[in-house]
């Protein structure tokens, strides 16, 4: 493939991803793939010569889409978005086309110096504190998402105890019994045992107890123990609970740990000064992380990661073998002592492209359209008489629950994936099962929210319909898994809702 | 930024990254960007308005391109390869605009299937074991780098010595010296202190001695410690080294290790038949790593680990939470499990859009050419009066050095990297500055290949001239760093050669 075909080629496929996100409304939300039935759409072998272009934009159409959950559909209300930007796509095809690895300062300046300027610009926009930033003793990089900044905090936490004279066997870490399962796993491959991290309980908003870890700081240091890290979370998964940073740094002062904070999605609503409680108590932490990839309209993958001592950071990660030697080490940044790999994508581009090319107000326009249809389908649902919020919505995201317990809730979720219109996501909170409506895509309206709200309204009404007639006649309708779900799947469109379902789901 | 300006400027940018590419080689290879000069030429805030998109192209050609080290550059010839392809290029431009997120099989069941289907692709084409297929209980994955791949694998047979009763601080590990940095780096991340890693020394051809890691067995039972694992080279990062696998399996086998391969950029040679001797011994190791982000053309991030068991993998590397709870789970891949973060890229896509839109035999044809140019270049250097070769050439990797000795080679690195007409890396093989000439960008001609030897020929001689002359009249002349970079950055351009610097340089 020569410069020609590039040219031609890419100007199809241009067309052709403004031609899929313009019509990805027309396919079912989650894909309908059967487990192998891609795998064995494709031939065994690769081909030893060039196939024609045609041919592959074919198979993308007929084989790929399909088999494809689409996190751009305006209805994908499930796990946290991983919302894109038209600007942001744009800069990945440049990213590609320059083809640099950016892992120290020499390989590609540019892309060192982009990046720590986006860092500094993300840091004046969501009023992160200075100590964040270059000019003090901190900064800020850009990693492939929050499980790494995670497992990058917990790594920097470890060295910087042992580092003090910490024996590492001894060392333990804390978190809430909500926070995210990477922070398991960043500790799991930080090479702790399993009861190194404590599982802190949660206050009825399900947001860390700061009384609680008071108490198993004590127990610790009792067993000799070396509390050296709470990883804090700023919006959990399950409910956007948000834990007390302010009570949390005084504990970690008091017992000289780290204090990472994981703001995953939240962490981006502080663009918005009236959603800026997101970052209460941000001052005295010494790391803290965001993902301008899940609802800012960055391309994943694009996650923010702050240390206020960014020494502390290269002293765990650094390596420095002669063939990676650079006469300006040490008076520039290296961003590969900073992460995890070594090698790097020139990820700083798709946020210099989304920022220039939208603005921080258009970016901010859309987080409170996304606040503002939250908040009123949590009055829809509130108002219901077969659903009910688990909480108050935090942000953009609403928990609910049928009225009828946990297995109308498994069932309604069942329900309303299968159909294909929305996507919703199954946790459970304080033992019972509950709906995540999240609503974060870029292509989300207001009627999208509608239609979600309205499908689950339907859903609800007729399970516990169908529930109240299997109580009487038919006592084993009731399962909660798969019942009635291709009925319910088969059952007519809603009326006025435009999300459709008929469209190329092949 | 709607549909319809993502279509014009989508339009503009492929035939931008068309136009760069076509031109690369007008920019000197190395960016003379200052450190801190693209950072002060950016303005300290981000826009709160868009602006025009003239002027983010602008602003990518004068702030940005200028501060690159240009990678796809035909006369890069330093560290490894991060070679692209057009096709590749063109599928990163679909990930994006897909916006996909296949961390688990049901968040896009195409991601998973064309990604296992790839693996599977790959492994025949390449000759490995069907053990590393799924069709037997081993599989295969694309990462974002070897050196995750490494940690992916210190991780799994770490769980693996575990879960058979070893006490994890009597565990130690194995790779010989010239392994790459990023081995003693997973170590690190994954907790082990530093003397858990053992470096093993090489025989002359700087592969590892089996013999002494025997020996260094022995002493490791007799101290009580229980050996998990060996890391093997195949291709090491200074001279394309390749450890003896066989060897290394029969004492794998014997201590109950895991044996991992790290084959980054030599691996993919495996695709010639002639060159399969970098897999001599593969058929008993548990995992094995390249990256055809590399050598071969796929679009950095791509990174296969293949593994035999994939059940220790991810006992290793699950995570189970509620809300990653699925129905499929247990009868389909989900890759979440098989690496450390929890997000993923399409990244399938650059490998399908690669070998079909090339063919499988376009990409055995440009190996062929880097190997073949790298033998005659060999002999070019062989049989210079002032370069001498520090290895025989293996693949597309010449080591060389100046006879003069360390301060000549550093000088001759230093003097050729400075004239920005093509970029080589320094690297110290046996305790001694080496220069490493390496052939793997896809735009190199032969005459690059030349060019390069031309310019390294022309400067050594300049100065063991200038160091004779020294010798007699100004012994600090001949000082290592630096000296004469001025004066031979400024020299004319070598007879015939195009590579050329007068391009846009700003």
């Amino acid at each position: 493939m020569d410069g020609e075909a590039f040219r031609r080629d890419g100007h199809r496929l241009v067309e052709w991803v403004a031609e899929y996100l313009d019509e990805v409304e027309r396919h079912p939300v989650r894909s309908r793939a059967r487990p192998g039935e891609v795998f064995a759409a494709l031939p065994p072998a690769a081909p030893e010569h060039p196939e024609p272009f045609e041919q592959v934009l074919s198979d993308l159409d007929r084989i790929v889409v399909p088999g494809l959950t689409h996190w751009q559909h305006p209805s994908f209300f499930a796990y946290f978005p991983a919302n894109s930007s038209y600007a942001s796509i744009l800069a990945e095809l440049v990213t590609a086309g320059l083809g640099v690895n950016g892992f120290s300062w020499v390989t590609s300046p540019a892309a060192t110096e982009l990046e720590q300027v986006m860092c500094e610009w993300m840091r004046e926009l969501l009023g992160l504190p200075g100590r964040f930033s270059f000019e003090q003793e901190g900064g800020g990089v850009i990693q492939d998402s929050a499980s790494s900044s995670t497992l990058v905090a917990v790594v920097a936490a470890r060295e910087r105890a042992i580092a003090a004279g910490a024996e590492p066997s001894r060392l333990v870490a804390f978190a809430s019994e909500e926070a995210h399962a990477s922070v398991q796993k960043a500790m799991h491959v930080a090479g702790f045992a399993p009861g190194a991290l404590r599982a802190i309980p949660t206050d009825p908003s399900f947001a860390l107890d700061a009384d609680r870890l008071r108490d198993a700081l004590v127990v610790a240091r009792h067993a000799g123990q070396v509390p050296f890290l709470t990883i804090a979370t700023s919006g959990t998964t399950s409910s956007l609970a948000f834990d007390p940073l302010d009570a949390l740094a005084e504990l970690a002062a008091e017992h000289g740990m780290w204090l990472h904070v994981d703001a995953a999605m939240a962490g981006v609503a502080a663009l918005c000064p009236e959603h800026r409680f997101v970052l209460d108590g941000v001052a005295r932490v010494d790391s803290w992380a965001t993902n301008p990839h899940k609802w800012m309209g960055a391309q994943f993958d694009c996650a923010l990661l702050y240390v206020a001592d960014r020494a502390a950071l290269t002293a765990a990660l650094s390596t420095e073998p002669a063939y990676l030697a650079s006469a300006e080490a040490g008076r520039v940044v290296d961003y590969r002592n900073w992460q995890i790999p070594l090698g790097r994508r020139f990820r700083a581009l798709k946020l210099w492209f989304l920022l220039r090319l939208e603005g921080a107000e258009a970016v901010r326009a859309m987080l409170r359209r996304h606040v503002a249809w939250a908040s009123e389908l949590a009055s829809w649902v509130d108002a219901d008489s077969h659903l009910e919020l688990v909480e108050r919505p935090r942000l953009n995201l609403v928990c609910l629950r049928h009225r009828d317990g946990p297995h109308a809730t498994d069932a309604l979720v069942e329900a309303a994936n299968a159909t294909g219109r929305a996507l919703f996501t199954r946790t459970v909170l304080g033992g019972v099962p509950t709906l995540r409506f999240c609503v974060g895509a870029r292509t989300t309206e207001r009627r999208h929210v509608e239609a979600g709200f309205a499908l689950l309204a339907r859903l609800a009404a007729e399970g516990a319909g169908r529930r109240a007639v299997g109580a009487r006649g038919r006592p084993g309708e009731a399962a909660p898994h798969g019942t009635g779900v291709g009925k319910i799947g088969g059952c007519e469109r809603p009326g006025g809702v435009e999300t459709g379902d008929q469209g190329r789901e092949a």
